[in-house]
């Protein structure tokens, strides 16, 4: 084997496959990146068997030839290297030699003939979305998973195809969140990912309206990127059946500047915090939410300015749930609707109809 | 109690005089912060008892009074708060209530009455040096005091006064780090600070031209900033005389470019962290250094352009220790002065005489 390529692509090929490179694998292959050179072409492996990122890279190959490198350490060296081109070439049946103006290094690498196979995805069943449309919609679900995995299948998100839309479903029996997006696409889809390596997903996808095409089989989903190509396993079972427990009705509307609402829970929630499960009470009345929290320390009470429609209602929230979905939502303006004390909370944007929350209060004795 | 303050005025004052509170204290109160409401005037005070830090700001003062708050939960809701002006007041004896805009907040707060007294120190044996020198100073030396406590007096650093010169000096038995500036004082000095302590001090100097204003006593050395002030305990005991132990010698002087060397031994230092003891190689000659280290994994060969006078050596050296130098030192070219491959290094900068660096290297078999 015998490559030239330049630092900066290597570099940037090597920080992709390492996103599916886990410390803990039992299989000690697995904590090396796949490199075969062909074609003029690298091609750069990382894989924990269940995620596997793949990615091609140019180079000018004087030799074919396949190894598996350290990932750690290959990926630092590369990293410290000049902006130059670097050129690797095989020394023996173990070591390769790795050059850059000044610097020489000699590595051991692994034979490439004992890397686990890929599984083979026919790459039919396509639909296609922006880059960064799909970054946000992961972003703006995957923080509403369970921790937890009483059941292992609320740990993904649902990706769910129907009526020409993609909904990203995530719940954890506290909450729910659901981001949409119109697709050209007439199948019926439920798939359910891994949080886990949705997370790299998303960290991989740029923030670009390049597309992303993705593919299903019945264990696997593909996102292609191009010269990248993320495999990730599905979860098995059933997901909840989400579209149930969103309620259509309301008796209160408020619409809330986002800033506003958030930076006043957040101040609540910092004296909340000591108390028992970060509580803080919305008394929501005469065009005005109030907030307040308290513990052994103190008291806060804010005043947001709100557009009400309907009932008042004084209601109480773990304040980290709210925090999440406020730092989320894209919307300066936000919705949010109230049925009653104990009833879940809807919050929408006010004026793009992309995304769904649903928070459920906490129950408070009456005397609060 | 009652005065009106800027929000972002008291976030900054709130910020310093947290630099001396820590959570691990067995007096309660010293988790508070001192506020003293006097002359239109708020003084605010934290300490641990070794480091106490006192800032003073201007403030609306309506009725003078003294309390002690929680520095933690205090701090976080005034950040939080919006940029504009805050009211605090007394409601009663062991309460406050703080507003700005539609935020309000109430707390507990401890008895003034019950905070430590600051010692008093007699501001007269002054001098004065620009803060942002100073900061320099400190960080191009604190980085080489002894981690272990077996001799406490090397867990600080040396503040020296002698021949118009302020020398500050860190060892731990491998390395020496002196930084040296010309002072307008006739005085001899020999004072130790505790390094945890200098490293608050060295946060709280700006990078101006403004002095600071050192005063010694037996116990403590006291630095005025104007509106701040920093009192910290003394080491006691003898610290080394490191004068004897820097050579004025050498067989072999080497000009280097610093970021060059440093590159390089970080290459190296990557794959020696793998083996034994971070051990980097140098064989330096005919106006190269060559840079070589080495584990199982592989080996690293790095080639840097000098300038050489004199003999040629091979020596090794931990690496960490010539990057923890060369990445504090300012100038672009630096000198290293060797004899032997068994004797300590020096590193200088080419032309500024403001820093000494010792460095011991590590003793190789000769077959190496």
């Amino acid at each position: 084997m015998k490559f030239f390529v330049e630092k900066s692509e290597l570099q940037e090929a090597i920080s992709k496959v390492q996103k599916a490179i886990t410390n803990k694998t039992t299989m000690p292959i697995l904590e090396g990146i796949l490199i075969k050179a062909e074609n003029n072409k690298l091609i750069l492996i990382g894989s924990n068997t269940e995620l596997t990122i793949e990615t091609k890279i140019n180079a000018d190959v004087i030799e074919d030839g396949s190894i598996v490198i350290e990932s750690k350490l290959f990926g630092e060296i590369i990293k410290k290297l000049p902006n130059s081109q670097i050129e690797i070439h095989s020394i023996d049946d173990n070591s390769i030699n790795i050059k850059c103006l000044k610097s020489t290094a000699t590595f051991i690498h692994m034979d490439a003939a004992d890397y686990p196979k890929t599984p083979q995805i026919n790459e039919n069943m396509i639909f296609s979305i922006p880059q960064k449309l799909l970054k946000n919609m992961i972003k703006g679900t995957i923080f509403a998973i369970a921790q937890d995995e009483t059941r292992p299948i609320l740990t993904g998100v649902l990706f769910q195809v129907k009526n020409k839309k993609l909904n990203l479903v995530a719940l954890d029996g506290y909450r729910v969140a659901v981001r949409t997006e119109n697709i050209d696409n007439d199948n019926v889809i439920n798939a359910v990912i891994p949080g886990k390596t949705l997370n790299e997903v998303a960290k991989i996808l740029e923030e670009s309206d390049e597309p992303v095409h993705i593919t299903f089989t019945p264990n696997h989903i593909l996102f292609n990127l191009g010269n990248t190509k993320v495999l990730s396993i599905l979860l098995k079972g059933e997901f909840i059946k989400y579209e149930s427990i969103i309620p259509n009705e309301y008796n209160l509307k408020a619409i809330v500047k986002k800033n506003e609402i958030l930076n006043s829970i957040e101040i609540a929630s910092l004296i909340g915090k000591e108390g028992s499960n970060n509580l803080v009470k919305l008394d929501i009345k005469d065009d005005t939410i109030i907030v307040t929290s308290n513990s052994q320390l103190g008291t806060v009470r804010e005043e947001v300015n709100i557009i009400l429609q309907g009932e008042s209602v004084k209601i109480a929230f773990n304040s980290k749930y709210l925090i999440d979905v406020f730092k989320i939502m894209e919307e300066e303006e936000i919705v949010m609707e109230f049925s009653s004390s104990i009833s879940p909370c809807v919050v929408k944007n006010k004026e793009n109809d992309n995304c769904t929350y649903l928070l459920l209060p906490v129950r408070l004795a009456n005397n609060n």
